[in-house]
């Protein structure tokens, strides 16, 4: 089953994607265009075309806003920006990660090579906080910071996801922190950062964080079961791509650290050298499930959105913006299961 | 000869030091070893040497807030920022030319890592916006804007030099123009921002970014020229390398474009396949200078030089401060010549 994506999704990528097309309008016509291509808005070739991603974040950021009682031209602003970090993240990410694929379309690095992805990445980064220092109010100008302090999360949980491809040892507890910082950290900036914006309420936009964050890794949770299990319909990637690359995942980690004799014949069946081939990815994904990694991940996914619907009711804001925080983050941890 | 370093630059380094360690070591400790390693603090095991840069960035930064009547705190964090994106630019710029040797060093990329390196420059990247935004006057906002601004620049530089390695048509006026991007719109930013962060006069900021921006051509013809003709302890690369890589800096256009047989046999030499041997690459050396380029740098460096200091003139600022100025950019766009 397919969830159907909420209505303030749709309604936030209205909002936020003129901003960001004006903010790309601004780049030099080779970085513009690579930016376009990553973005879903035009083919290699500069064909205008609509391969978007859903814009969740966008849609969490907008609402944050409003659970402020701040205005549709803030959320624009700040959504604009949090999904031009992610933007960012995940094209240099593809290069670090030999990634070929994204949102079903070769990946922007195998178009237009790994130096042109670079620099866009760069730029889509630099437009982020070029937006937020606009407005130059004080709100916005926290906003900014707090964009800043986000994307140092973001590299720092990168840079462990680097560290551990090289590390046999790696325990469930770093795994965690990683995953806080490499989707937590966003996820908390993106269902906070309006608030930040309209000069909102400490303990609201605190709270609002600390939602995001469990939502955050709660997602990540999702995302790696569907890394795994997930058809290529939903992941928009080869199936079992994130075993074929052996990523440590949570999972995966949970399983290696099981203390199980599967989680053992995982161990040895991910230490084998060169290229696995299909049937060991699905061996492996047998051993991951056998050691109590998926059921782990599963339960953990639970209490972490339980843990975030708690954080949510703190935040006191007005109930229908409340209700459609919950349909993104149900939407953003359950999509094909 | 080896002209002295003049005093102001050391006097900013002492200034801005502080300022950007403070910013790296909000870093998780992977990216802030490569930072550090690449800033020129620490060697590749994380112990601290001193192999940094210049800093002639800084200093022209300090002096920029010192000629609106700044303070140096001002300086300090603008010089800071500005050095930051300056080693963001060349950390992400070594990895796309494939330089393996940045300041007598090898290039932090060669030492970490490709994925490593990227994310140590969007690291740096992020930092600077972040020292400018935390003082949050209107001042440093406009500041944060002008930064951003000027990263596009360097981003739409450094797209068009890619674009060039491709090309075989380049125009002297293309190349001229990738220049203001790639090295005149990051110094004509550290020649005024200073100016920006007080709220100093329109005038005088526009004057000082123009002053910058021919300074910053100057600098780049003087640059290219020591890449064909300065020694390897000038230029802290292997000698020739700038022909080696076969780029297209502004002499060598300059004498491809001449329409003369020495631009013509250069050219020739150019499309030879595979790697060229030394004796080669003297050949090259000796048809760029037989076909004009080295005399037609020269005169153009010559003349942007003059052209900053009628910008210079026209600023309006405090003595001692336009001597400064005048000195910094004379070393930058003289050195070892």
């Amino acid at each position: 089953m397919t969830p159907v994506v909420p209505a303030a999704v749709e309604a936030a990528r209205g909002l936020v994607d003129p901003v960001m097309r004006e903010a790309v309008a601004r780049l030099d016509p080779i970085t513009a265009r690579v930016a376009a291509y990553h973005l879903g808005w035009a083919d290699a070739a500069g064909q205008p075309v609509s391969h978007g991603g859903k814009a969740l974040r966008p849609a969490l950021a907008v609402l944050s806003a409003r659970a402020a009682r701040g205005g549709a031209d803030v959320g624009a602003v700040v959504g604009a920006a949090v999904e031009l970090v992610h933007a960012f993240s995940l094209l240099h990410d593809d290069i670090m990660d030999g990634d070929r694929v994204r949102r079903h379309r070769p990946a922007a690095w195998t178009v237009f090579g790994r130096s042109e992805a670079i620099l866009a990445g760069d730029a889509l980064l630099a437009l982020a906080g070029e937006l937020l220092v606009e407005p130059g109010t004080p709100g916005f100008v926290d906003a900014a910071r707090a964009l800043g302090r986000t994307t140092r999360g973001l590299i720092a949980g990168q840079a462990l996801d680097l560290e551990f491809e090289r590390r046999d040892d790696v325990t469930l507890e770093e795994c965690l922190r990683m995953s806080a910082r490499k989707t937590g950290d966003l996820l908390a900036c993106a269902c906070s950062i309006g608030a930040t914006a309209v000069a909102g309420p400490g303990p609201l936009v605190s709270a609002l964080a600390a939602f995001g964050m469990e939502a955050g890794v709660a997602f990540q949770l999702a995302d790696d079961l569907l890394g795994i299990w997930g058809s290529p319909e939903a992941t928009g990637k080869p199936v079992l791509s994130d075993l074929r690359a052996r990523k440590k995942t949570l999972p995966v980690v949970a399983a290696l650290t099981s203390g199980t004799a599967a989680g053992e014949r995982l161990a040895r069946l991910l230490a084998l050298p060169g290229p696995l081939p299909e049937p060991d990815l699905r061996d492996a994904a047998r051993l991951v499930e056998e050691a109590g990694g998926r059921a782990w991940a599963e339960t953990e996914a639970k209490h972490r959105l339980d843990a975030a619907g708690l954080h949510l009711d703190t935040a006191g804001m007005p109930a229908d913006v409340r209700a459609e925080f919950l349909d993104i983050v149900l939407y953003l941890t359950g999509r094909d299961r």
